[in-house]
């Protein structure tokens, strides 16, 4: 990534995870459950790239708003990413005592203040945005319906709980891994495009585009995702490389083959990358989605 | 309860079920979710009284609305409510499997898909209000911010949190129990109040009245809970009477003794009892908030 717009990534995830820890915070309101908000804070800040938020943000600037007006937004679609981590690491689900090299969240907290954590940010994210005083209420209720719709049965849930039905068959077809990626990974990716786009009341036309963009993104994501455990290191991932075979796990790779999927990968980031043409000012953004495409974690 | 009240009871609580059915089904959108609706199905299906969007139906036909203004703030409540029983059920937390006679959703569906249902039925509460055609936006947003604060961290989930720190301590004070149960119940039965008559665009003195009346019912609705712990009937409440003693656990009869525990909630009944004198035509709210301080479950 060109050294400006790393820069420039690094100052929308500060002022993401800045404005996040603003929220949730422990008040004469919740003085009492200060483990619960230790809990939440633990986990919002062991954040990654936090590409949800950027693109929310960065969409909004596209499309002529100003940071304060997609910022709310921006911090719920990173507090429902961070909730369903929290959520997908408990025993019943994936069973992952790390996260991005730290305890996962119910390892250190214990797993009912985990599983209350993760419901409280999910909550949390909706009253961000519905407590903004700087939004209009038909902003918030256009904000929050594509927030709902992408984190719901629809969106990310029901893509977790498909995911979970395909490890117990041998038989996902391509056509299927789609369509649990597409919700699992790709519903919030989409949200967080049109999420931007909306806050900055960019066109119909425009918030079309942001939401395509995020389509092939999403989708970019999960196939090098896929593709990092077979290709990665496991030092730099953090976990160890070749699970998703040993565990006979479907994934783009086991589907295709590698350079099948390397080349899926690189034809959606070039989609997603003409898309952006039609943006103005869209030099960081690509740069952004050839940095995700190469990346190595 | 006189027989016309338990008609309008039933009535109300009738309209509310076949609604959230409404809300919840297989879809093309979650054609492969199916497990996961089915899941939420059952948990809303294996309702109990209803009180939650009883209560909202009814203030707001005591402000003077329609059925139809508080019916999607109604559903929501009453999404929220079983969304915490399912969590609550959960092993990490209370372990129960049985809930009103029925196997726990976890029992039912395994670990995984309850924990879900209860992600996607807290991200529904917020959708239907969200994607009702009849309110208006400045509605929706004044109704979620409601929902938000009674569900999250100072509400109901911030009361789960305290109530299972609760449970490892022999020295809790009648104060801290009753902050408990305030968040813990007593958030979500104020809200449902203040969802109806905001939804049917009640008075500020409106509103904070049916505020003051959900505050005294929520605590003798939790009063009366402990009572029968202790002077209930394991055939009638389907469980075990006595548990709580039996498990060390803090209860108003552990802290106060059984004849001014029963004072206490008999107080709280007749104080709700008069705010409801300041709406006319509250005989059916009346003989409810007297039903459930004589209740046998």
């Amino acid at each position: 990534m060109e050294a400006k717009h790393e820069a420039h990534l690094h100052a929308l995830a500060t002022a993401v995870e800045q404005q996040l820890m603003t929220y949730v915070q422990v008040t004469s309101k919740t003085a009492r459950q200060e483990q619960l908000i230790q809990a939440m804070r633990y986990s919002l800040e062991a954040g990654g790239k936090r590409i949800r938020p950027v693109l929310t943000l960065e969409f909004c600037r596209l499309c002529g708003g100003t940071q304060q007006q997609a910022m709310t937004a921006a911090c719920a679609i990173e507090m429902i990413h961070t909730f369903s981590l929290i959520h997908d690491d408990l025993p019943e689900m994936d069973n992952d005592d790390y996260r991005r090299g730290k305890p996962s969240c119910h390892k250190q907290f214990g797993h009912a203040v985990a599983l209350q954590a993760g419901d409280a940010l999910s909550v949390a994210a909706f009253e961000v945005v519905l407590n903004d005083p700087t939004l209009e209420a038909e902003t918030k209720v256009a904000l929050l319906r594509i927030l709902a719709e992408a984190a719901g049965a629809a969106g990310m849930i029901g893509g977790q709980v498909m995911d979970m039905a395909f490890e117990t068959r041998g038989d996902v077809t391509l056509e299927e891994q789609e369509a649990m990626c597409a919700a699992k990974t790709g519903a919030l990716i989409r949200a967080a495009c049109k999420l931007g786009s909306t806050a900055a009341s960019g066109t119909p036309e425009q918030i079309a585009l942001a939401d395509q963009y995020g389509e092939k993104l999403g989708l970019a994501f999960q196939i090098v995702d896929d593709l990092l455990d077979v290709t990665g290191s496991t030092d730099v991932l953090g976990k160890p490389v070749g699970s998703d075979a040993q565990e006979g796990k479907t994934t783009f790779v086991s589907l295709l083959d590698l350079e099948q999927t390397k080349r899926r990968a690189s034809k959606l980031t070039e989609e997603a990358n003409q898309i952006l043409q039609h943006f103005p000012d869209h030099m960081f953004l690509m740069d952004l989605t050839n940095m995700l495409l190469v990346r190595e974690k």
